[in-house]
């Protein structure tokens, strides 16, 4: 609890960092405006300023600042975000104060009816909300213009005044939750409730995700260890586990669907109307009228977007697509020389040799895509989308196309132009396993590590200090160390490496059937390392009011189908089914399409014929629905009886 | 004006028939109820006994009846049913009575704010939400069993007892309509405005799509033209025909889409929310409670439905097909058999019997869509759906994959089993030409010609009643006209006959190019031929608020699918693409699968990027939906304001 200079004494929720050197009036002015009521256009939050360290060295920002809110205040924002919560009768509705105690966890004044995670989401939403009134420009800045209606905070922002803003964690909650998530050896499920009242529905989504294509992989790897014990992968006999495979990747995805609509509704967020979208921070443009809003905001004309995209954007990503595959004809000249080497004379070292252009290549690959990441980032920041969503879009669909490019162009052509099925399996085993271990180790191990140097040297800072003073700064301290931590930024690393992975099952897998099994167990220590690095190594990230994994269930969907296609040309490739066709290639060649083309059809259908949304969900929802328009007659209904007398 | 036995005068708007041998209580009963207060249950609206022609026969039906409803009820009406009006901003925003003089053609009273269209469709809304209170029976039959909130109006109908229900027509407003829509030759568009307003959306979305499809076979009738003029169809050049074919089809599509949307939005259907669906007037099973609505009403299991949709509906089906392509064999051996007699001793008479085959299959296969029509609606009945849409769905889906194959198959079979392009070409033409035949005469002239002979009849009994009476009854001489009109079954068939057409067009016009100058020229009298038959064929349907075209735009997406797949196997079979490959038909093959696969890929691509609703209806509408946030928010701020000092 903290004592706020106007008086009550509130719960800290969410820490502002602006520069240390950041203009006095500037921060006066914030901080002002922060505090204002709501009706003279203020955020009415309470804010209040970091203690100072005592016997802190000088180098220690003095512009921290926590923000928290009355009670009251957050369960009318919780109405302004449009917060869905259980309702006494069970399904899910949309908060409103007046009707407040009708909501199942409403006791008593509602002290603990929101999470923290929720409250820290409506302050966020209030401060980005914080709109300029008739102020020109940021006292104190004149350089830094603003007009009515702009989002202060992201002005801040954007032109760096105001470093990060954050939600703090709770270190009790924090450590019930990790206990139960990853310290025990266990065979139950994650608990995902808790990690949505912890973290918000969009981290939530991503581990129920992770869990849910992990339990999905366990059928294709059951299969896939027979095939590899007993040796049945003469090549030969896959043709059968790529019929199997192409019916699990349609069908897994198609119940996900169902399970991910079940997840949203639980928690509220399935028919959550989204909040109407602020530009994003960087997003600059001529002053004008927002045809939708009708406020003055930047305006960037579609057309000029449009040209940077298919004259600028395209051709690099075109450019990058090209060396791509230059990398790839050299490593396959590398691969054809070690062949040479270990041919003229085999020994254990030319053997080593073998792996060794897999082994550079995956690095390569791993190392382009990093590049290229940064790259697709540049050029998407320099389309200047104004929403974050489309700016969303346009990354992942640039970084997947070059991702997908970069990590498959060589199995394809491996197994269509060159068809040679030995090479094909031992590509993919090197690649699946340079990349798992590679990415295990870039994404949990090395950033904790970084980041216990650091919080080494906070704890000994502090410890100096605690020795000279003895007097504890229990809050201080833990919002300097948590400011130290690293930003997570996203679920996209995350996704795109669950896309990947089910990339290298469902396209090539028949042929290498332990690929599933790498996979599961990559994924189950995954759940551990992702968990970790999000209770230990990041700061808490702002929950988001997910109903689904968005784009994603779109690129798992579009691979799906690239399977089907690639499986059947696996098919259409194999002895035994070329053994049918004895005479005729042309025969062999149109079957396959036909079949592949009805078992297409027969794909779509299915996603048609099974239902996106449980049955109970959907008579739920409609429940809710037909409730609503009841009410609505009844209104009328009354109306008319109260007007009818005066007829 | 009727003068009601209640007291005010009133328009009549809908006609309900019950039998002639109705039971005096029956009806006298469902009179009260329909003019029974809101509050108590009743519809609060006006009906009256149509008066009994003086010297009329003893044949003529007593129970006519017409309904109307005060110009308050019909508001109070328009707001429950949620219309949609034209606010004073140009927006369309659904009507609420308190808010009524913001609307842009309120005026005075609002006299003639509301269509007759819109309110004849809420009087049969009221009517059918007429619900049942505490009668375990409708009174006089003590068989017709009801339960609380059983619709009256439709237990009477599925009984037998209540006839017909249904709008008058306008005259005056009528002849208005058609000579502006069908009675002087002219270049301008259909008055699709009008329409709507007399008619409703679903019909004003099947002129406008009618129009629209017509328009656009103008490009391909242009192309076509040349071909056939200049002999340009030596069944070589038709790959380039084929490949614009195909980007066609998909674009037409997709912008019509957009139109849909900007009609949608103009009618202010587009954002409308369905009402919660009845169940339709056949449906049976055992009384139980909805777990929607709580209300009691009949269940029945979805497996049972599924059983029988899987064990006889589906093997019924299959067998049609099965029974199609026999009919096909015999056709086909006729046709062998009569290209002989030709061959050995061709005269004039061998050449005309060398089309009679065709012609024979022709009149064969517009019998047998007939025949399994009855049957596909006699089964989709008997599988017992609970709502209407479902019911529609199950009706479209059989009859548009039997009368698929029944009309296409042929034609596939000639051109990939058979390879023959010029017997391809007749066939088309053959088929084409005698079934736009057939349908032009069955679907208007027929049923006009049927109906004159009746309207002759009565007006020759109503002419010789006014000669003994010299008094006129108008009123009571237009209904009992229209009640013996022709009932508009709906646009099923009208559409149907489009997406037949469309196939013609999409599939293998490039085999005969002039298929689009012939579908053009075909739905140029068609325009005039439905417009015509609307006005004066049938009774006035009740008009039916759709946002789109509904199930018919996937039905027509679905064939430009497998127009690409037809148009791309023409291609591969073609003599122009062969000779590129003079040494391998595999290269060909796989080439031809390869660019199909791209071009599939294009497709959906294209689908995605095209956006289904226009930038300018879009910001409409976010627009809209920002307003309402920001009262929300305003509301909230309000209540805080207001709470505030007792904080």
């Amino acid at each position: 609890m903290v004592q706020s200079s106007s008086g009550p004494t509130f719960t800290p929720l969410v820490v502002v960092e602006l520069t240390s050197d950041a203009k006095r009036e500037a921060v006066e002015w914030l901080l002002s405006r922060i505090r204002d009521q709501q009706q003279a256009g203020g955020a009415e939050l309470l804010v209040e300023q970091l203690a100072p360290a005592v016997g802190a060295q000088e180098k220690e920002n003095p512009n921290v600042f926590v923000v928290g809110a009355s009670r009251q205040r957050l369960l009318s924002g919780a109405e302004e975000v449009g917060l869905f919560k259980e309702f006494s009768d069970g399904s899910m509705r949309t908060f409103t104060c007046s009707n407040k105690h009708n909501f199942r966890d409403f006791e008593g004044d509602g002290d603990s009816f929101l999470s923290m995670a929720e409250c820290q989401f409506i302050i966020k939403h209030e401060l980005d909300t914080l709109r300029a009134k008739d102020e020109t420009h940021v006292p104190g800045y004149a350089q830094v213009k603003l007009y009515p209606g702009k989002s202060i905070v992201r002005r801040l922002q954007s032109k760096g005044i105001l470093i990060q803003m954050f939600p703090l964690h709770e270190k009790e909650e924090l450590k019930r939750l990790s206990f139960s998530w990853y310290k025990r050896v266990k065979l139950s499920f994650q608990p995902l409730d808790d990690i949505r009242h912890y973290y918000g529905e969009g981290l939530a989504f991503y581990f129920g995700f992770l869990e849910y294509f992990t339990f999905a992989l366990a059928p294709m790897a059951l299969i896939g260890v027979p095939y590899y014990l007993f040796d049945w992968e003469d090549y030969d006999k896959y043709v059968l586990f790529a019929v199997f495979n192409l019916i699990w990747c349609t069908v897994i995805l198609e119940f996900w669907k169902r399970c991910s609509a079940s997840l949203a509704y639980r928690w509220g967020t399935l028919s959550r109307k989204k909040a109407f979208e602020e530009p994003r921070p960087g997003f600059h443009g001529v002053l004008g009228f927002n045809p939708v809003t009708g406020r003055e905001e930047p305006l960037y004309p579609n057309a000029k977007r449009h040209l940077r995209i298919y004259l600028v954007s395209l051709p690099f990503v075109l450019l990058c697509l090209y060396l791509s595959l230059y990398v790839m004809m050299v490593y396959f000249q590398m691969e054809g020389w070690a062949l040479n080497v270990h041919d003229e004379e085999p020994t254990f070292w030319t053997g080593v040799l073998l792996f060794i252009p897999s082994v550079i290549y995956a690095v390569v690959i791993e190392v382009m895509n990093l590049i290229y990441r940064y790259a697709a980032e540049f050029l998407t920041e320099w389309e200047n989308h104004r929403l974050e969503s489309s700016y969303q879009n346009h990354l992942v669909l640039k970084v997947l196309v070059f991702n997908f490019f970069n990590c498959f162009a060589s199995l394809f052509y491996i197994a269509f132009a060159m068809q040679d099925m030995v090479l094909l399996r031992q590509s993919l085993a090197t690649l699946l396993i340079t990349s798992q271990i590679l990415n295990q180790f870039m994404e949990a191990f090395l950033p904790y590590w970084l980041q216990r140097r650091r919080n080494k040297k906070m704890i000994h800072k502090v410890q100096r200090r605690r020795t000279l003073e003895d007097r504890e700064f229990p809050l201080a301290e833990q919002v300097r160390l948590e400011a130290e931590m690293s930003t997570y930024l996203g679920t996209f690393d995350d996704y795109l490496e669950q896309f990947l992975l089910f990339g290298y099952v469902s396209l090539f897998s028949c042929v290498y059937p332990l690929a599933a099994v790498l996979v599961l167990l990559n994924n189950v220590t995954e759940v551990y390392s992702d968990a970790f690095k999000m209770c230990r190594v990041f700061k808490r990230p702002f929950s988001d009011p997910a109903a689904n994994i968005g784009v994603w269930q779109l690129a798992f969907e579009a691979m799906s189908v690239i399977a089907v296609v690639t499986n059947f040309a696996l098919i259409g490739l194999s002895p035994q089914v070329k053994a049918y066709f004895p005479e005729s290639d042309t025969q062999l060649i149109l079957w396959t399409v036909a079949i592949e083309h009805g078992l297409l059809a027969f794909k779509f259908i299915l996603t048609f014929l099974i239902p996106d949304v449980p049955k109970h969900i959907q008579i739920k929802l409609s429940r809710l629905e037909f409730q609503s328009l009841e009410a609505l007659k009844k209104k009328v209904e009354q109306r008319l009886l109260d007007a009818s007398p005066a007829l």
